[in-house]
């Protein structure tokens, strides 16, 4: 199966290309919402393609747990479960088993870990993450590493000894040949780790490296950092993933420093509490300045909600915990941050990536406390 | 403003043709989905279109409440507020007051009651009803009637005074002429007080009937019952809604005897409790025998959930407790009852009412326990 990564043009360290699926071909760079438990919520698939969405990210440990990855690979695949025809991603499972769970017995060997559901004890090893995620069948699957508070350099190096072993019997337990295993460089926020981690990965010839373990603590200057260091490392012909990273300033900086791939769960949590993108931060909808607001949430805005209805209208339905608020605030969000990756693709076609960027990002810096 | 009601063809006792309104004419006999809060719940307005929805109904008590009517006038009225164009149906808010306010003084003037919300206090007159419908601004409104217990006779005769003084308290009040305000026919489960409160009410020439206090505790039997001595009574040229009913048998029972107008939340409701109405009952996707179910809910069902999802897939996001399961048994529940309206004006038209109505409650009847 191809997994052909095409760099049609370059602008500064930033690229824009596609990268084919066997579910189809994505343009990059790419933002993809998270479906978590086979569902991005409050979404329909068919809204999310009328979104622009092309790739959407399913959670590993979600799936195992609920309702399980041999019931979903029983009836035909992850696709075919959720009715999204499109390219999809999982997770490893390690993040969540980091974050989530109760508690957890980390060894060599794996993660021993207690279900956040039902308190059951459960155990991830890299080959168990992948053949859960082969029993899931995304297109892009990742390998299974320990994602480590990010300032502690002993910990981060000894985690990374663990983690490059991980890949190593990820990579051997791999059979599907129409699944992509990236790689995730780990490393915190030490240069001489990163660097280490991008070497020993590179080695391994995966089809696309992921940076993980950012937006996990660290400041932005610091993420940025890495990135810097990172860039000129990774192979130019291969796809780059950054992990869980998904505000609008994180976007625009992330693909100036050459990321093709984007995850975030933050459009569409925020939704869910009443918080709106909008050109230069966000605005949050119960505040009582909206509650006879005639105006859209955003009067350049393409999407259904903008197009309908008042931010009056939308304060009410989230003071009044209607699931359209959730529904109605989601489509925005989502269609904010896919249209303004339309806006990056755009502006590294005409060569023009600096100037969008420094004027999106000195809007957003001079407006980002707007109601918050 | 016309509000012109034409019967195109009769079967029976059933009726079908049109209600002119302000917003468009209904296909009677109609089904009106309830947006107790300005909003059908997990539905958008272009949703309710595609469902092949015409008439919504939504709820004074709790629009007067949250956001406010008079915010409502402000904004441009509900149409405007929730998106929606087609015709609107309010009631009047007394069905609330004595459902689900906190304590309420009823005299003869009106109710005062608390808040469900905040326990703050208000009135409820016929004047104040009908102020408050005239902001929100419906093509129907509703005479703000008391809805008594219906097995207790003295209490019933009794309330049904009050209830025929406010009637014309209500028509009094009224001033938009692009409002048509129907009575409601109460009386309990007497056939002496419903005659009379018809017969009282159709001396006010309104434009339309209600028969209201059914649904409320009282037998199916005795539902049927109620239908079967105002049928004769009622005047043929004029609606007639049957307030609060919406099961799929008592819609067929209904439009045999007469009804033109039903609205329930009970589709949105049980949808959000996991359940799906399917030929012949109801069935509940939480359960375990879904679990690895590949069909949809309802093979014959032309609704984008059917279409699109396995009863395995929906399973998963009920016990996830995902918005999509909300959305999309909605969907589901919606469509079957739009559906079951749209066989039964077919039927009428080709004047094989009787049979349809026969197979149908037969098949309701041997099977409505599939699940519960």
């Amino acid at each position: 199966m191809s997994f052909e990564f095409t760099i049609d043009v370059t602008d500064g360290r930033a690229r824009s290309g596609r990268l084919d699926t066997p579910h189809g071909a994505l343009e990059t760079p790419v933002f993809a919402p998270v479906g978590t438990q086979a569902t991005v919520k409050a979404m329909r698939p068919t809204d999310l393609r009328d979104l622009g969405a092309t790739l959407i990210l399913s959670n590993t440990y979600h799936l195992y747990l609920r309702p399980g990855d041999e019931l979903i690979h029983d009836l035909g695949g992850l696709h075919r479960f959720m009715g999204w025809d499109g390219p999809i991603l999982t997770d490893s499972g390690g993040f969540q088993v980091f974050s989530l769970s109760d508690t957890r017995r980390i060894d060599e060997d794996g993660v021993t870990f207690k279900s956040h559901l039902d308190g059951s004890s459960h155990r991830f090893t890299p080959e168990a993450s992948i053949r859960i995620q082969e029993n899931l069948g995304a297109d892009i699957i990742m390998m299974f590493d320990e994602c480590p508070p990010p300032n502690d350099y002993e910990y981060v190096k000894q985690s990374l000894a663990r983690t490059h072993a991980w890949a190593e019997r990820c990579l051997a337990a791999k059979t599907r040949p129409d699944q992509a295993l990236f790689g995730i460089v780990q490393g915190g926020v030490f240069r001489d780790l990163r660097e280490e981690s991008a070497r020993y990965l590179i080695d391994l010839a995966l089809p696309g490296y992921a940076i993980g373990g950012l937006a996990v603590g660290e400041t932005k200057a610091e993420m940025a950092q890495v990135l810097d260091w990172l860039e000129p490392i990774l192979p130019r012909e291969k796809p780059r993933y950054l992990m869980g990273v998904g505000a609008p300033e994180d976007l625009v900086n992330g693909v100036l420093r050459g990321i093709d791939i984007f995850d975030c769960v933050l459009p569409t949590r925020i939704a869910r509490n009443g918080a709106a993108l909008v050109p230069g931060g966000r605005i949050n909808l119960r505040n009582a300045q909206y509650t006879a607001d005639t105006t859209p949430i955003d009067p350049h805005c393409d999407c259904y909600a903008c197009a309908t209805f008042s931010r009056a209208y939308l304060r009410h339905l989230v003071l009044a915990n209607e699931i359209l608020a959730s529904i109605l605030l989601t489509t925005h969000n989502l269609r904010f941050l896919l249209r303004l990756m339309e806006d990056l693709r755009k502006a590294i076609r005409k060569g023009t990536l600096a100037e969008y960027a420094k004027r999106f990002l000195q809007n957003y810096e001079h407006q980002m406390t707007i109601d918050e």
